[in-house]
């Protein structure tokens, strides 16, 4: 008599990167002579940098040796990096603890699984628009959403609720908008989180990526953070790990919920890590340690300023033919204004089969992303170029 | 406002693995000198085959070149795996599609996660004893657990259940016991799962440690399988990757839920890994690739029979100073009997004491595995060895 979770039926067929490919597919399919630009994703294209490549091949030659072969890891991750983590945030002068920091195969599963953590009546604060991720784990697991707008007005950073929320959700630097909180937004969540005992899932995954010291890079950088956010982060966009996996959450100990005393829910992330997930691979975890070494960090560093180099040129190219742009100075993704009256999915069209590049519907991150696209940064410089070439001459001048 | 999950407060602290060895602590600090064999959890302990190496090296070098570096990949999992484990099905003659392989992580992951395909008021059926992650993992997510009972009685396999149930969790190999069910024993399972449209979950982590081509595998050996079962499968301990992470489950698109039509199970579990899940690293399964090519079944399965050696050493030993023992012979687990008066913790502290062997007391498993004890196989031969000389010393003839 096996009933299944009804609330399936609450979320789309397809994830949205499904989907996008689904309706990309009939012209790429007729036109097999067309050589498309894909932009649509945020997949990094760049190889591993040669520090990484060195510590995952250590991490494959231990376990070829009797003396350095090891199994199972802890479930929370390999203690040196667990520590090297904490040093990394001590560096930014930002105190977590190695007991602190759960290793994680990257931060779509913590997107998703971090919400066990709640009660199944929290209230759920997402952004919109913003990763669908966090929107489609919360539907499926049946939890109770409210959106917080993101629009041009509002700087696509949403202003806090004006009711209680149990949870809120954010992600900064922002997938889609590129946009950054400042300090004085961040602030003002973290306030309200400590006023109404609310936990803020901060998804910090594209913290590299914000060019200088003013913006924050981690929501622990303001005041009484601690007793109200948990912060995930990801090695995907930062060293090129997409496919390799690995990312963290940061569960501090000084957490306050309504009803849970201090503790308990860094007690209980460990619960269910420890009883649902059996710790990253050991191979890739020593290619997280090379990615912050110092050589590691300061190649990956360069590879990050590579694909901002991209963000550039797409901006300037949208730019110059008329194109509104948002983001892409402090993340790798491009945030379009569509022409008055063309809606997310017409001017995708538009650029799959004038430009013949790919990108991603607005409309996809949310209601509120309707009338937008996004353009993704990721890509080898000569496809960007070509990209640029295409729009430069198949768009001309248009109308803002 | 927010509120915990209160249904970490119904599972133990610890998960048992932490527990058994927070118990061994004090003896272990207070007897520095004394070396301890540790028989406890099931960790593998030798080195990764050479054609897995090999396998794992190049998925690292093609990383490591912009001709070959890839991104993320498919969340099911990479084609050619999914394919590679869909023929490893068929030349057991069971027909399995590449589209219901969903590769993973490792089976503790989806142990954990199937259970969101089915309704938060399922009650699910788990063997006592048992895998502890079935039962924490169904506790954490607040489902209702009926437990069927295995004992010396029913050779540990239990008995359909009397009530009808929605989802039932099957181990076999079973751990901790060992014991394997037959063909028999599972079509009666079968049966009851088609009759009552309930969901059977089938962990066949330790299959190939089956003695003999007898004993059933996998769960699709048996007719009708396909529309009441999925199976859970690990790459773990059949080719030693407790650290490098890799599993799989099948997820039949011809599954038959009550409320479920066709397909409707394979295509939410599709939408759940999508969402939650970014996929297992590309190196490991590059290297899960090269397990299944035909020099990498040979090694492992030599690697395989060199732990079952273990298990028939560890199962003399114990059978000749007197204990009666299960398992060990189609599982790398030894069941071992506690004396008639003996509790399983006081049977794990005199193991620990006595023989410097630390083991995993069986009531670890569930209320049904009190007077029980496991002891793994998994361990260098000279360890094993050592172990044995040390119980046969230390317990001498004991009565059964």
């Amino acid at each position: 008599m096996a009933k299944v979770n009804p609330n399936f039926k609450n979320v789309s067929e397809r994830y949205f990167s499904a989907e996008a490919l689904k309706r990309a597919k009939p012209f790429i399919d007729e036109n097999p002579g067309i050589e498309i630009v894909k932009l649509g994703i945020g997949d990094t294209s760049e190889p591993l940098v040669p520090a990484v490549i060195a510590g995952l091949r250590e991490g494959v030659e231990k376990l070829s040796k009797r003396e350095t072969y090891r199994g199972y890891g802890d479930e929370q991750g390999d203690t040196r990096l667990r520590k090297a983590i904490s040093e990394w945030y001590g560096k930014r002068n930002i105190g977590i603890e190695p007991e602190e920091v759960f290793v994680s195969d990257g931060a779509k599963s913590d997107c998703g699984n971090i919400l066990s953590l709640f009660s199944g009546a929290s209230l759920i604060a997402i952004s919109d628009p913003v990763y669908p991720a966090y929107r489609d784990s919360a539907l499926i697991t049946g939890r109770n959403i409210m959106y917080m707008e993101c629009s041009e007005k509002n700087g696509f950073i949403p202003a806090i609720p004006k009711e209680k929320v149990d949870v809120l959700i954010l992600c900064s630097p922002n997938n889609p908008t590129g946009a950054v909180a400042t300090h004085a937004q961040l602030k003002s969540f973290v306030d309200y989180a400590r006023k109404n005992k609310s936990i803020i899932i901060f998804d910090a995954a594209y913290s590299e990526y914000i060019n200088g010291p003013t913006m924050p890079k981690s929501i622990y950088e303001i005041e009484g953070a601690k007793q109200c956010a948990i912060e995930i982060q990801s090695f995907s966009k930062s060293a090129g790990f997409t496919g390799v996996r690995l990312g963290w959450s940061i569960v501090p100990k000084s957490l306050i919920a309504e009803d849970g005393t201090e503790g308990v829910l860094n007690q209980y992330w460990n619960r269910r890590q420890m009883t649902m997930f059996n710790g990253a691979s050991n191979i890739v975890q020593e290619g997280g340690m090379a990615v912050l070494s110092p050589l590691g960090q300061k190649q990956t560093h360069q590879q990050v300023a590579y694909y901002m180099e991209n963000a550039r040129i797409i901006r300037e190219a949208l730019e110059s033919v008329g194109f509104n742009v948002f983001g892409g100075v402090n993340a790798p993704y491009i945030w379009l204004k569509c022409p008055e009256g063309t809606s997310s999915w017409e001017l995708f069209d538009e650029f799959l089969t004038k430009a013949h590049v790919i990108t991603t519907p607005g409309v996809a991150f949310g209601n509120s992303g309707e009338g937008y696209m996004r353009i993704s940064a990721f890509g080898h410089r000569e496809d960007i170029e070509k990209a640029v070439r295409s729009i430069r001459e198949n768009f001309g001048t248009i109308a803002k």
